[in-house]
């Protein structure tokens, strides 16, 4: 952990050190990935098969390559009632706030007389990625799965590796309450490139979202224009900005949540008061004395967390801006008043009873949101990331009468003569 | 220009190879574009000032590296008046179409006490790529410059090689026109680089777009992340379905108008009227013969060209799907029943009096549209694409405790006791 102060000689830099700092995976994949999924267009099934069995250690052929809808409903019918009634939760909030997201059509008719318009649609079909092993979790499973539905995507396919076989019952049972269509038990570069060519039994499909490793996200990266994705995803970040008013337990618990995560995580508190700051420090002690992830959360916080300083919370601000957080906490009393200061977030918790837990759950939003300095220009995953619009035009004789001379003069202005003359044929006019 | 006609033998498979048949670049720079933008992060000004020695033939030093407002204003002023009232035309028209794209901001306390939103802003700035030489087209410019100004873009910055120190004063005076802030005479992958990452007196952006050869294209994919970009293009394709009452020399001129672009667009008719197809491939010969663009326009033609036969119009649309073209021509009595039967194209153009080429220029919507097949999941360029939304929350403590046990809950399944305790602290709960 760093501690700044903006007053100090030397904030500038450090902070700018901070900013600029990465901490997404260097290791270079690109060529490794390049060749699997090369080896899927090639050889299909076959290719799935050998690198699942090498990689996650099982044959398709024995442990079969589908999960079925009927094993989905056993694992949610067997959950634990309160559960089950979280996740119920969590699927009905999540719905209700996306389904606000979907687009409107428009079709009107302008003073020229020209008729205008666009049209939204879902994709034909969405292939979902759920990671296996420790970041298998059924929340991210609602969170990619549930958009999809609302866009109206025909055939909704889920891939997730199962590891020398094992099965993870929590997201068989989040599969089937989003309605998730297909469960294919392969991940990795190998199902992103099954997903998006196909690859024998597997139909190929048209967007391919969802968490993974760096050969997952490079393997997205490979594949987009093939397929839409959603983001280039890399670790997760948290921004307090906190007045010393808060309980400091409270705010080392929230830093502590995203830590906890993976090492490579940040998180970084604001606040305007250099005791309270300590006492932050010390409340994430002692959080870490007890916390059953304090291994992962300690080298975290170490490697990458950082307690800032400023003068006022006004200040917090612009610097907010430069950092784009994933996630920004604001807990103080007069939360909108920090917000309307603030341009770059991914999504922004507000006020002292709003952890950001409650985002990666039950309250609605998505939490599949921009990294790594992206929310100055990316968005949170959405109904639309599983949608596209068609734009259309219909003129009639009158119409083309008022746009066509000018048309003509700026194909002929560009060298494009048949572009002029698709439209003055229809003019009559001679030229 | 192949022939077919779906009761062929043979059918199936020839539509499949016409479907999957790529078109695009298959150069492979990659590792040149790589290297190029490793070049300008390392060396900044001095990297990009050697591009452009080395591939546009002039000397930054000498010719200058901007072009300054008031020589776009001149070049502006200097406009032949009935171009310039085209040009003003096009950008009010594409103007007034693009501001019904705003989205709207949400915010609103649901059932459960739970503030939620969603806030849209534009990106702080985005850089416009402008092709040099014959692909420098100032319809281009506008159909990206003016949704960014609409999303309320802060910055809008434009890079335009100028081959040989040559300027084009028609792409100046649309810049002036749709009220670029800054323009640079860069151009290649050096150009994405210095707008991705900065280059000495170029500050970074937040998002690119604009088209360019593969080349520009490849960086531009080689960026993607670091900012926001439009979308992977490749070559232009229309699809025209047409009965037997059209003239079919405007059918000839609209397949053309695609053609005369590249020698790598096709252009594919549908019609139900095998004589009527003879009528157009004639057509298609006598325009090629009097075309000032007919040596690409006829290449592209012979290479990718289709005439296909249905036996009915309706049966066109399922294999237009398969098409998902970047622009549908629909030149029938009642365009509105075909377009409702197909699902996947960039922009319909509906009935006998809208040829494409009048989307290309004054139309309104954006001419920037998905090409090979990406229609199925991406959408043409708008405003969107230089915004992005904020999602954010907010509870109070009697909300909290409505939602916070289920949080609670699935953080603990999902194995994240720090996300469950930065809850329950606040819950004063004992877990």
């Amino acid at each position: 952990m760093i501690r700044l102060d903006t007053r100090d000689a030397g904030f500038a830099d450090a902070f700018t050190a901070l900013v600029e700092g990465r901490r997404e995976a260097s290791a270079d994949v690109t060529r490794d990935v390049a060749a699997i999924i090369r080896a899927v267009r090639d050889d299909g099934e076959a290719a799935v098969e050998a690198f699942t069995r090498k990689l996650d250690r099982h044959d398709l052929a024995e442990t079969g390559w589908r999960i079925e809808p009927a094993t989905c409903a056993a694992a949610y019918a067997a959950l634990d009632p309160s559960l089950r009634d979280a996740l119920d939760l969590a699927a009905a909030r999540i719905r209700a706030y996306h389904e606000r997201q979907k687009p409107t059509d428009s079709d009107y008719v302008d003073e020229a007389g020209v008729r205008l318009g666009a049209r939204w649609r879902g994709v034909d079909a969405a292939g979902l990625y759920v990671p296996g092993g420790r970041a298998a979790y059924p929340s991210s499973l609602l969170m990619n799965a549930i958009p999809a539905k609302v866009a109206g995507v025909g055939r909704l396919v889920m891939v997730t590796p199962t590891p020398d076989g094992q099965i993870n019952d929590l997201v068989l049972a989040a599969a089937h309450l989003a309605g998730v269509d297909e469960v294919w038990r392969i991940g990795g570069a190998q199902a992103i490139a099954a997903l998006a060519y196909g690859a024998g039994r597997i139909l190929p499909v048209d967007v391919v979202t969802g968490p993974g490793n760096a050969w997952v996200a490079e393997a997205k990266r490979q594949v987009y224009g093939v397929v839409g994705i959603d983001m280039v995803a890399g670790p997760s970040e948290i921004v307090v900005v906190a007045d010393a008013l808060n309980d400091p337990q409270w705010t080392a618990a929230d830093l502590l949540s995203q830590a906890e995560h993976d090492v490579t995580t940040q998180s970084i508190l604001f606040t305007d008061d250099a005791a309270y700051a300590d006492r932050v420090a010390a409340a994430v002690d002692e959080e870490l004395a007890i916390l059953p992830t304090a291994a992962v959360a300690r080298a975290a916080w170490d490697a990458n967390g950082a307690i800032i300083v400023v003068e006022s919370l006004d200040a917090a601000c612009p610097l907010v801006d430069r950092l784009a957080p994933e996630h920004l906490q604001l807990a103080v009393d007069d939360p909108q008043a920090l917000f309307d200061r603030v341009r770059h977030a991914g999504s922004v918790f507000l006020g002292r009873h709003t952890p950001e837990a409650i985002g990666d759950y039950v309250a609605g939003p998505n939490h599949v949101l921009p990294t790594g300095r992206r929310a100055r220009f990316a968005s949170g995953l959405s109904v639309l990331d599983f949608m596209k619009r068609t734009s259309f035009l219909g003129l009639d004789e009158a119409a083309l009468a008022k746009l066509g001379p000018a048309t003509v003069a700026l194909a002929h202005a560009e060298g494009l003569p048949a572009h002029a003359r698709s439209v003055a044929l229809r003019l009559r006019l001679n030229r």
